[in-house]
């Protein structure tokens, strides 16, 4: 088993990544706190294939648990549920030294993380991630928080897990399509600061995607990846922006499009973000057109989209893209903040993008060749 | 002017305490804080007041701001109007280093510290207190939050404001029933360790109830005794727990009365816990009776409830009030933690009280003459 440390201080903890981990949730839990009676809350489709396994565990070291089961999808991060799932932690008589279990992909993660924020003002909380891009991005780093009509992550609390499970043998049950989604984020970590690791991607993809060891080893590098951002800058004040590669254009393209999953789901607009940092880094006369180009191909080869046009439906128009990005996180002061590039691992946080140029580049893209609609099948 | 410092590292901040201090809000911030745009929240009777000079002085400062208004009462501390608030400061398009500005008591200081905690991850907060318990207690010391059914305050952010200010003038203007139900905070600092205090408060009751310097004196005396608990222990991993001394009684009213304030206020509930608080202590054997007797005799002479007798309508049971009880933060693993006193300023944690010794002192409190009705005009 290998095992990532957090350090961050008094709120430091590991990330555990291997197979089969699950069947010993109860005891890792058990040697790093006091665990006596825990809530898992997850999603149906997680909830069908883990809660019992996870019940068993949790069984096998004495931690009394309940189950607070919410619908699966983004939907779930919404302010309806969230309240759902506190008020049944505090109807269970959960108290402020026992433990939520995030069991599930970013979704639950986020939601549960956040209810556990803030019932009682923080309870205990464990992250057992069972998608890719929860293995590898969304359950370290301590981001949590719900999605609200004017955008997406912009409800939320910074609040470390005390531990986090990364079974990598869930993810035989993953479907495809969130298989390569997670995939985006897992490329984000190549493309930020590691050229070496985007080249090793490019040579091993297919045993990544096949689950050989190469996936657990993928999994690994990213988990190091993010745990050193996060330890060297918690709260984003600097370079944790640099996470957010692609996700101003993506979280963009999720907004428009509701966040209606038969449309796009997040890894897929990070796939289509990242591309876009790119195209615009050219655009901006900062990146070979080559850099964008390799990008593109490698996304393109693990099945992700890397155009908007490649989205079911379309139809977006430049204004409303622009008005979701204005929304976003990152702007700061009314200036427009994105995360652009150099060259493959030579990314950079770019704290005074002209919103026009922004414009002109959107408008650009929208006006290119329609490209065959994204395979949203399994 | 006066100024406490609160001494929390890089959270530290001052609480400023003297008459007119709102028309120099804008330049206390300015001096503090990067401060360009803020959002008041305030409720509809402190609005009415209030909100045109505060207006002003951010204008006197340049500092641009929209206003959000909530309905006054306990009621406002909900889920839904949370969300209410927190869509309106992102529907105005606050960013994370914009202002929340809570103008008002105790209820918009624990709503607006939440939302200004969980909107975009963490704004900044300026808490402009105007109740005599906010200015003594709710805007010092970060605790913000939320009620839902289940209990009072048991959703919520530890978040510490940037500034507070305690106008004292405005207390001009506070009904006479809430300066009342804030004095018993007041009080609490006595009881729970400064016998000097509460000898002080006994001698000088009128002056501080008729606007005099005492007034003044009284709740600079109040902010350093909570300034100097929050300061060794932010989190109330320990010590922090004395500032409870009454509510665990309290809270069970207020909740047994459906925060009904036509039946009972927050600081009313902590009288009438204060009081039994130090009758229990006296039933198990702690306390002087003359204790108990010295304390009810300063609570009733201020104006202040001492006997869950004399709430309109009364008729609690035992069973309804023990199962508030064990749903209020201060239970550890099935223990019930309680403040006791052994005399007056020798409030302690007791961390292990029986159940049963609670039932029978509520019962028997019960059964006690019926008091004459609290009045509860102003
Ligand atoms: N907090 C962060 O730092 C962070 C970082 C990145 C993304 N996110 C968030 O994460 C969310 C996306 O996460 P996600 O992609 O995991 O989505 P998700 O949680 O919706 O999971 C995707 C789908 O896969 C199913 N699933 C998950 N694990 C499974 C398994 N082992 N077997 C079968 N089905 C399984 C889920 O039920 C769901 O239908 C977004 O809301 C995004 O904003 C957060
Ligand atoms: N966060 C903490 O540490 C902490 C500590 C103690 C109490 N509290 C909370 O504080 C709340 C009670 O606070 P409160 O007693 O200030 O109640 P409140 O905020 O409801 O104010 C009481 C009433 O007085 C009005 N008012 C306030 N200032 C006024 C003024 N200057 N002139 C005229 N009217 C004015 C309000 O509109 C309201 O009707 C409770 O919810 C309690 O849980 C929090
Ligand atoms: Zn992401
Ligand atoms: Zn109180």
């Amino acid at each position: 088993m290998s095992s990532v440390h957090v350090e961050l201080g008094e709120r430091s903890y590991d990330v555990l990544v291997a197979a089969n981990l699950i069947p010993n949730l109860g005891r890792h839990m058990a040697a790093r706190m006091d665990a006596r009676r825990a809530a898992i809350v997850t999603d149906e489709n997680v909830g069908r294939l883990y809660l019992e396994p996870v019940r068993q565990a949790l069984s096998d070291a004495e931690i009394d648990s309940v189950e607070i089961v919410v619908a699966p999808g983004e939907a779930s991060k919404s302010f309806s549920t969230l309240e759902r799932v506190v008020r049944e932690l505090l109807a269970a008589r959960l108290e402020r030294s026992d433990i939520v279990i995030a069991l599930g992909g970013g979704v639950v993660g986020d939601l549960a993380g956040f209810a556990a924020a803030i019932t009682r003002r923080g309870m205990s909380l464990v992250q057992v991630a069972t998608s890719l891009l929860a293995q590898v991005d969304s359950s370290v780093g301590g981001k949590t928080g719900i999605n609200t009509p004017e955008g997406k992550n912009l409800v939320g609390a910074f609040f470390q897990p005390r531990l986090v499970l990364a079974d990598t043998s869930t993810l035989d049950t993953l479907p495809p399509r969130e298989f390569r989604a997670g995939y985006a984020e897992v490329a984000k970590y190549g493309l930020i600061d590691d050229a070496d690791f985007f080249s090793w991607l490019e040579e091993n993809r297919a045993a990544v995607f096949s689950g050989e060891d190469a996936r657990g080893e993928a999994i690994r590098r990213s988990v190091a990846a993010k745990a050193r951002v996060v330890a060297t800058d918690e709260r984003e004040a600097g370079t944790r922006a640099l996470l957010n590669l692609g996700h101003t254009f993506g979280h963009a393209l999720e907004a428009a499009c509701n966040y209606d999953a038969s449309r796009i789901i997040h890894g897929e607009g990070v796939a289509i973000g990242m591309a876009m940092a790119h195209r615009f880094s050219v655009h901006q006369g900062l990146c070979a057109p080559e850099t964008a180009e390799r990008v593109e191909r490698h996304l393109a080869a693990a099945g992700l989209p890397t155009h908007m046009n490649s989205i079911p439906g379309r139809g977006f128009s430049t204004s409303e893209l622009m008005d979701h990005i204005a929304q976003d996180k990152k702007v700061k002061a009314g200036r427009l903040t994105f995360i652009l590039s150099r060259g493959i691992g030579e990314a950079f946080i770019a704290e005074d993008v002209a919103p026009h140029s922004v414009e002109t580049f959107i408008a650009g893209e929208l006006a290119a060749e329609p490209a065959p609609a994204l395979q949203t099948g399994e």
